[in-house]
């Protein structure tokens, strides 16, 4: 109880659902918040309907964006033959962070994973299938997480993309066992990016 | 860049100035908030529209609520002979998690501070020493952070209040020195609550 009125209770409340807000930081968060009310609370409340209005997937790659097709797939500059494979959008960001990669990518929304359930028909593969069917794409460079299940997922995709006539790489150099692109330092995913080896 | 448009970049922007996020972990908050649009983004930016809409000052006491008195003041179960004295909401909030104190409340909106030029007149001194000579309030306990300019506040309020019949009090066993009542856990605020001495 903050005796702040059951409006701020409930912001505190779904302030403290972020990932790495607890209780406590949603509660310094919201009084900033209410002290800095014009420079911040009402243009981070606009902000936030403005983009649960407008955000969508692309449907070509899954990564995010305000229209059907994202930035990304819409860059005539972008080259077209080279095709990053990515758990999901944090790792696009990260990868775009690294200023190197001047292809598309493939958002796959998630990994294999036994555990938890996920089939390759739960995640975007069977559409990376025949984005790589459709005959353009030269090389596939998975930039999957060093991870058990993003290796798994890796080698899936390997298996599944085999017979088709394209060159299959994934990031190498620089990557940290058990490390996560999101948290990689931009200099390292680059170098990793251009030591990628073929599978 | 993060390639997501730019609503989504001026989301993250937003999120980044609140405290305890950086900008990695906006990006991630707001990503978070994406995949959890009905569940959490949606929510959210009404809960802030609606807080930002109806949030203000108690006139009377310094905390917040939504109308022109708090819950706290208004609450006619609280006794109101006691008035505790804190510097800002979150040491308010603090103090009724510690739920030993039913009084009323008295924020002074920071402390004095010779090197940020904060003077008596800046915080809710003068409308304190007004609430004390109505005569009603038979204590008033400061509740200040045990830190150089917390103490230097309690003494100027001491020496105000020091010709008025009031007795002045101060939380004592429990806060450490140079500590801050929002990051102490609730036993020890109600402890010191507890074992508070006279001035
Ligand atoms: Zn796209
Ligand atoms: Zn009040």
């Amino acid at each position: 109880m903050t005796e702040g009125g059951k409006e701020i209770e409930r912001l505190i409340e779904l302030m403290a659902r972020l990932p790495g807000l607890g209780p406590r930081s949603a509660r310094r968060a919201v009084l900033a918040l209410i002290k800095k009310r014009e420079m911040l609370m009402d243009p981070l409340a606009r902000a936030l309907a403005e983009v649960a209005a407008t955000v969508r997937e692309c449907e070509i790659c899954g990564n995010i964006g305000t229209g059907p097709r994202c930035a990304i797939c819409l860059d005539p500059k972008r080259s077209d033959t080279e095709l990053c494979v990515v758990e999901d959008v944090a790792d696009l960001w990260a990868m775009e962070r690294g200023r190197s990669f001047r292809g598309r990518y493939h958002v796959l929304g998630g990994v294999l994973s036994a555990l938890d359930g996920v089939g390759p028909d739960e995640l975007r593969i069977p559409r990376l299938i025949a984005r790589v069917e459709e005959g353009a794409i030269a090389e596939v460079i998975l930039a999957l997480n060093a991870t058990v299940d993003g290796q798994t997922t890796a080698h899936y995709i390997a298996d599944q993309l085999e017979s088709l006539p394209v060159e299959l790489t994934s990031l190498a150099q620089g990557v940290p066992v058990g490390g996560e692109l999101d948290y990689l330092d931009d200099g390292t995913i680059s170098a990793a990016l251009r030591a990628r080896k073929r599978l």
